[in-house]
């Protein structure tokens, strides 16, 4: 028995490496390389910032169109709400295939403020690169035939990385297997978002809707960076997420500085005041409770956590960072506790903008990163009671005159739409091992198996209404700005992202999984 | 001898109020006063910020062809450095005028961000309401006749208040001394500077260079709003004033607030960190020695300050503040001692272009005020000394990868150009008496003293360079937001100002000042 299965994993083992291969030719091929570039270039030319419903509606039917090229059969899933912007759904059922897997992308991009982008850059101009902008690289031109694409170079655009990368990648992986003359081993779903950066909002009316249509064996989120080793890796988890608005007030005009300066109170110095007693020195959230709903994590996800290659290091000196935050804690360990973070904070203007004046109010949006056991309300409810303890009255709405005049410190909080809880999958699934194996066969390390992202994703979602357990396959590089300024990826990154995937959709069924994982 | 000063007195008093009967005449008739509302539209449409050199100038020549029609002779000073903006200078010699004032008001105003101005309202677009916008109201057409125009209309823009009214009233006040058949009792010099808000920087030059000009017996600041109360104020003093630039640093690329949050140190929780120790719950700064070189009010000061009447309960409810900073100091106190204020503080983005980022850097605009006995550089230096006791590396260049890895807590400080100490010029000075007196004929009241403004002039320079004590005439309601967006002039305290400038350049010279002052 302990050879026979020896004999069907070698066997496995090699029917995978060469569907690897061929998939790997086809990738690598410098004509295929260029016709995805500009196909690439064309999809990060259109903007995919959420409220720009008419560009969101042309990724999607740029994306439905590359599809149906494909023979993909495909369809928009619309929530039903006004203005969301649709999902792009594609199918293919493979003949003789046992295993259905969805994967999962997102089109749409964060906000986008073009000023703060580097000279030279737009976020919807998309531009090649010969290294990292900040590490001495060049603008270079695209080029004008398929003479071979240094695969360092990179491509900054919004959505380049963050989730483009993603959807392009999966679509490409299905073309390289019919271009290479195989078929995938597998049924495939293709499930391509155009709202994850608002928060899914409307990704629960989806299932809803269409719950039946998106039954798998297994769903695959395609987004987020490789790990910082540069290694391929498998998460199986995400943190969630929740923004906070916070705004506090001052004099109802604003004051000539001089004229009233040490009288009229300065809202800007009540924020930094407020925002300052959130956490201590070291960057520990000081917020009472902040961890206590925190659920320890398993056995196997701390062994796991231990294997992880320490990145510290690596990140000190590519950030340029003296000292990290989180008082001696691990990079990685401090991803499996919940933050507090300001993603801004503004008060009148600064630089050339700057006047000699006393603002009439203060603002700052808060990320709140949530892990397993935390609740997004009671998460807002701990940061609600701090600023309350702080002798603050907390309202939901500007002031009125008379809430002005009884309360000397008044701080409006916004929960905004689209804050979830964290999801983690059990590391031990065993369709789950089964598709790192077909990673493995792209490279010669062990695949980083990773209890929980940083980031965040609705992927409770999944549990909660497809009663579904998803992984995630990130494939661009880790230093991509994703969510900021100067997004990019690195070209070998997204090659070898499409070559990722399309392991796992030749992936070798040599056994049916027991049940549903 | 008594009888003969008492006659003198008696006669001086009702000359003068014979002078004002008629120049107020001339100010109340509506056709004046409907030529004037279009004239003082077509300068507020002339944008004056620095910088905009083409602007400035053609402000400087609206000013100067102004004075030229009304016979005044005219020169533009210039400072000899490259985009500065010139002084416009106008002279009249009145023939047995013994005693010389000169008069002094900006036509520079600070920068704008037109976003932040009211809907319907913009900078360099003058707008009529009904009464402040805040207050209920409702912008106005232009009259497009002189049918009276209500004087409690107000007048929005850029310069309205702060100080083109102080140039416009100032011009003003000598036509309607001409064209109500007088003369002035006093030889007048009109100057008129252009980089005030930037903090005066090349007035040194100009000082210098047309030092024997600029002679006078008396130079007279028209800038800045009258008393809270809405009575007429002559101000002795005024704060200094430094701008300080305050950066701090986090790691050297935007990142995923997910994948590094915890570890990633946030510069913008730095910046609140490090400006929430400037200042105590009651707004009462700090900083270690910020107030301990301050030279104490003199008996007269004191004393006058005791006489000005109250103003925290009319500010209080005008500005629906529940609580004023000062620690139960009063508002004309809080005036007597230095400050330090936030002017603008930002990272990265609020409101519908926040992200989900850790930025790399956040900053923040100081406004330091100084009173008497502070000193730029030692008040400058003192915040630097607090900012290296919270740990900070201070540094006045962006960092090196070398100094970024050196030291966890950097700050890059810089002092702005243009700061300058604060200046006094003693209560009990003669001809400031004289002209309190003229200014008390057009009012029903005692005109209030102020030592010291709360706000800053470099006042400092006629002391040093042309050996002058300036006294400060402002006309401008209080509630104006200069500096600030939405900054309007209530049309009856122009018409006022003109009067009032009116009642100084007609005053009655009964007694030629002992020596100078």
């Amino acid at each position: 028995m302990r050879q026979l299965l020896a004999f069907a994993f070698a066997f496995c083992s090699l029917a995978t490496l060469a569907q690897s291969t061929q998939i790997r030719q086809y990738v690598t091929n410098p004509s295929n390389q260029f016709r995805w570039l500009n196909q690439y270039r064309e999809f990060l030319s259109i903007p995919n910032v959420l409220g720009d419903s008419v560009n969101m509606v042309k990724n999607a039917n740029w994306i439905k169109d590359w599809l149906s090229q494909k023979g993909v059969k495909t369809q928009l899933l619309f929530s039903g709400k006004a203005g969301s912007a649709p999902v792009v759904y594609g199918e293919v059922v493979v003949p003789g295939a046992i295993t259905t897997i969805a994967f999962y992308a997102h089109y749409d991009g964060q906000p986008v403020n073009p000023r703060q982008w580097n000279e030279g850059l737009s976020p919807f101009v998309p531009t090649l690169t010969s290294d990292r902008l900040d590490k001495g690289g060049k603008i270079i031109p695209f080029p004008t035939s398929p003479s071979g694409i240094d695969p360092l170079t990179r491509l900054y655009g919004r959505g380049s990385s963050d989730d483009k990368a993603g959807v392009f990648a999966i679509m490409a992986a299905y073309e390289s297997i019919l271009a290479s003359g195989q078929k995938p081993s597998i049924n495939i779903k293709f499930f391509f978002e155009g709202e994850e950066e608002a928060g899914s909002i409307n990704l629960a009316e989806i299932f809803k809707n269409y719950g039946s249509l998106l039954k798998a064996d297994q769903w695959v989120i395609c987004d987020g960076p490789r790990h910082i080793s540069g290694k391929k890796q498998v998460v199986f988890g995400v943190r969630g997420d929740v923004n906070v608005d916070l705004k506090v007030y001052g004099a109802k005009r604003p004051l000539h500085s001089g004229n009233y300066g040490n009288w009229a109170p300065n809202p800007a110095m009540r924020l930094v005041q407020l925002l300052a007693t959130m956490k201590d020195k070291d960057g520990m959230v000081t917020i009472k409770g902040f961890n206590d709903d925190v659920t320890p994590l398993t056995d196997t996800e701390r062994k796991a956590l231990a294997a992880i290659p320490p990145v510290d290091d690596i990140l000190k000196k590519d950030l340029v960072l003296a000292q990290p935050d989180g008082n001696g804690m691990s990079f990685m360990e401090l991803l499996t506790i919940p933050t507090l973070n300001i993603n801004g904070i503004q008060s009148a203007n600064v630089g050339n903008m700057s006047a000699n004046v006393i603002p009439t109010e203060a603002v700052a949006v808060l990320d709140l990163r949530l892990v397993l056991g935390n609740d997004v309300d009671r998460q807002v409810n701990k940061l609600v009671d701090h600023i309350k303890l702080q002798g603050y009255t907390v309202i939901d709405h500007e002031p009125t005159d008379l809430e002005r005049m009884q309360s000397p410190l008044l701080a409006k909080v916004t929960k905004r739409k689209g804050g979830y809880n964290a999801q983690r999958t059990p590391m031990d699934l065993p369709i789950a091992q089964q598709i790192i194996k077909s990673i493995e066969t792209t490279v010669d390390y062990p695949v980083v198996r990773v209890p929980s992202a940083g980031g965040s994703l609705p992927l409770y979602l999944y549990e909660q209404l497809l009663q579904e357990k998803p992984i995630t396959i990130p494939i661009v590089n880790y230093d991509n700005n994703q969510h900021a300024e100067n997004e990019n990826v690195m070209l070998n990154y997204l090659w070898e992202g499409i070559e990722t995937i399309g392991s796992v959709m030749t992936m070798r069924e040599t056994l049916k999984m027991g049940g549903k994982r």
